[in-house]
């Protein structure tokens, strides 16, 4: 049984089910405005246009390894995500896909738009070189019909938008610093995530940390204490700011502190955004997270608010490539 | 001489030439994708296809009383703002008015309507009433062709616009606080502005306050040391909110401290936006202010930043009535 007004809420799809794939789903349960309705990952997919329950897809997947496997929606596949666009009607696709290998994002890109799919994509990418790559398709996005968010989630995503906010009170921008802790008590949970973050660490890269076998990272993390310190990271807050007009991506740094060993955030997730007034005056601004809001929360969140703002702009013909910088994302009820 | 490129330079106006709109003149001055080609106060107009300057425009109004007075660009007229818009050719307007009467906009608005002017207008208004009288204005502004960005100062504006962004990590709001503080050298540059926080004081109300002679605002002041402190103030961030479909109006709380003595806040402006997460902790992210930025740099610059955003949704053919709670501003450099 579902309560959703089926024919009013908009049908959006999951592609990866993992940590962030599953958070999404739950995050959609409560949602009025929202049913959803598909799921995909690397052996598989569901389809229900009545809509999918996110407890059975996360216990099936958990068991069995596969939304493919969830009874009797589920299909297992080699070619999952391509399948599943032939095979549903979706208006939007949150990709809570690994950011790795760098160019996935722009894969799957690809793969709608040569589907012939017509809709909106969000995506959670964290580097600037993934958000490069989608840029090369911006023509091929809005001639494809395809309205494509990029940058959606936490950092970037949240945190470049309070930024490109806060930049409003001043005639010239000095720096943007986004400064973030994260805390997960149990970093199994978020094996790609974590990788992901190591790939930052000096002296590792994108390459080395995606062929680390569990085991790999637990050393590592056994070295650390748990905690994974990062500065300078490649994010994409960047080149987003930077597009937006708002600075010179130079100006733009992003580090943080990531303890994979307490659910406790080891500072409070902060952008500071400094600048020149019209006066002269040199000032910064803050956007600070509440410690008890998870990282799920404040990626998958702005992430559905994105596709919800996305839905529009498709609604009004309007396609193509845009970031968090340059959208307010819309609450999602 | 003007350096600014004039075919590509947005061609906007100030109405209102008090402290707001002077420093909107100010805020202008040095921007290159924004020509200021006009301005009206009470008295009489200006208009120059080629820009008109700010300095000129600020030491003719403190000397004569009326931008209608600057050669060669200046008219009396008792009409100045019906009479500017049948001369001039302006693509936005911010509408830097006194919030007095309280109707003030919305009659500005159906000036515009009924002119058959077409483009982008926005305001720094204060009140919900004053947004209420706005939405009744909704569909005649749709078919006009005028595209009305409504609060997009800063509060409503900047702030509403950051609660917006923050409310996406929750499932659900429970509170929005806004808390501002306001250091000004001189209130008699803000006249206007501060009969309007006046207004909000128990006992006062807005025709009691528009009524008030200079003197008695002085003599106010004081008896409270300079200082005016406001609660519960009627401000459109609630309506704005709550049309957004993030909470309801009376989950948000406006209040604040204006020293009127002292350009040194008497406290940090900002909003605290506390909610419930998908996972069910309760938390609050915290935007702030930096007490170095002006209440004009914090109005102005909106202003602007969601007059373009504004040009850019007109120039797709989406008119209407829209709050700063659902466009993301852009940055004009």
């Amino acid at each position: 049984m579902n309560t959703k007004h089926q024919t009013q809420a908009m049908r959006v799809g999951i592609l990866g089910f993992g940590g962030l794939g599953q958070a999404a789903s739950r995050i959609l349960s409560p949602k009025q405005e929202m049913l959803w309705v598909a799921a995909a990952d690397q052996k598989g997919f569901a389809y229900h246009a009545e809509g999918l329950q996110a407890d059975s897809a996360i216990a099936t997947y958990h068991q069995q390894g596969s939304v493919g496997y969830l009874e009797p929606w589920g299909q297992l596949s080699q070619h999952s995500i391509a399948e599943l666009i032939e095979k549903s009607e979706v208006e939007g696709y949150f990709l809570a896909l690994p950011n790795l290998p760098n160019t996935f994002m722009a894969d799957i890109a690809r793969l709608f738009i040569q589907s012939g799919w017509q809709g909106v994509l969000v995506d959670a990418l964290k580097r600037t070189s993934a958000v490069e790559q989608l840029l090369e398709l911006k023509d091929e996005l809005a001639t494809a019909g395809i309205t494509y968010m990029t940058g959606c989630g936490a950092t970037p995503g949240l945190l470049t938008a309070a930024a490109a906010l806060a930049a409003q009170s001043f005639a010239e921008i000095h720096q943007v610093k986004i400064t973030f802790g994260v805390g997960i008590a149990n970093w199994e949970a978020y094996r790609a995530t974590i990788r992901e973050d190591i790939a930052h660490i000096p002296g590792f890269g994108v390459e080395k940390a995606s062929a680390m076998s569990d085991q790999d990272v637990a050393d590592l993390l056994d070295k650390t204490n748990g905690i994974l310190a990062l500065e300078n990271m490649e994010h994409a807050d960047d080149i987003m700011l930077e597009l937006a007009g708002i600075c010179s991506r130079e100006q733009v740094t992003v580090g943080g502190i990531v303890d994979t060993r307490n659910p406790k955030k080891p500072l409070s997730t902060n952008v500071q955004i400094t600048g020149r007034t019209f006066e002269g005056k040199i000032s910064t601004h803050t956007f600070t997270l509440g410690d008890e809001t998870s990282m799920a929360a404040n990626v998958c969140g702005p992430a559905f608010g994105y596709l919800k703002a996305g839905i529009g702009l498709h609604q009004r013909g309007i396609h193509g490539l845009f970031t968090a910088a340059e959208i307010m994302p819309q609450f999602v009820r």
